[in-house]
């Protein structure tokens, strides 16, 4: 995390942001730090919301959080495994499998399952009841495993 | 990020969504790696909309990305810096400045400033007009060096 610190947020807030590379120009280590801080986000508000749903439900907070599982969901992750990226770079390491870079296209279908996913999480959030979430809470999970089981490393 | 994986994500994807800790039980290197989880993948995030401002203007991108920061800007980060989270904890290192636990309170400020601000340019990407979001994102861009000048070390 230390060096998409020092190269990207660093850039871009640091230095007023004028000098941040664009999107496309992260390194693949950037990227693939980039990518596991979009899942490891996502797990936490994951988190925040199971724990609702077993505990004190709160609908702000799950509202929040289910906000930030679609947000990310749709944010086109899939710029983030551009060549480069299916293996360690350094200390920077990475559990997708080869396989996932020679299935882009199910990968793809995979991700739009997500997505589709999040934003209905997204929706049953905004109205408040627990139920809706519990619901659309599991579709997300089992969203997350389908491409897991096939395509990251234990 | 290999220990956050290790327990929160892993522990919430692999095992079936049966084991996640409550948010609230993330252990300070937990909570150090997933506050700058959220700030790497806002900052990929701003970026992009940069990009789009000063090339190629595609709304939907800047729509998805300005979402995310909204998203993550109200997600309630200030539970990322509990007891412990004020120091490296091993090879976990934070620029947190100690002056942040400090003034909290101010802190609190300059996180609501932040996701007024995200809200703001959410809904100037909502209406896909390039200028409205060029100045939203003056203003988040502000907003994020407000507090890193008071609280983070360089």
């Amino acid at each position: 995390m230390k060096h998409l610190y020092a190269s990207t947020a660093a850039g871009l807030m640091a230095l007023g942001l004028a000098s941040l590379a664009l999107a496309a120009d992260l390194s693949p280590e950037e990227q693939i730090e980039t990518r596991q801080a979009g899942y490891a986000f996502m797990a936490w508000n994951m988190g925040k919301i199971k724990a609702n749903l077993e505990g004190e439900y709160n609908a702000d907070q799950v509202r929040a959080a289910a906000n930030v599982v679609a947000a990310i969901a749709n944010s086109g992750m899939g710029a983030l495994y551009g060549p480069g990226t299916d293996k360690n770079v350094g200390a920077v390491k990475t559990r997708a499998k080869p396989e996932l870079f020679q299935n882009l296209e199910d990968v793809g279908k995979l991700a739009r399952d997500l997505g589709t996913a999040a934003n209905a999480l997204a929706a049953a959030a905004a109205t408040g009841e627990a139920n809706a979430v519990k619901s659309a809470f599991a579709d997300v999970g089992a969203a997350c495993k389908a491409c897991h089981q096939k395509y990251r490393a234990d």
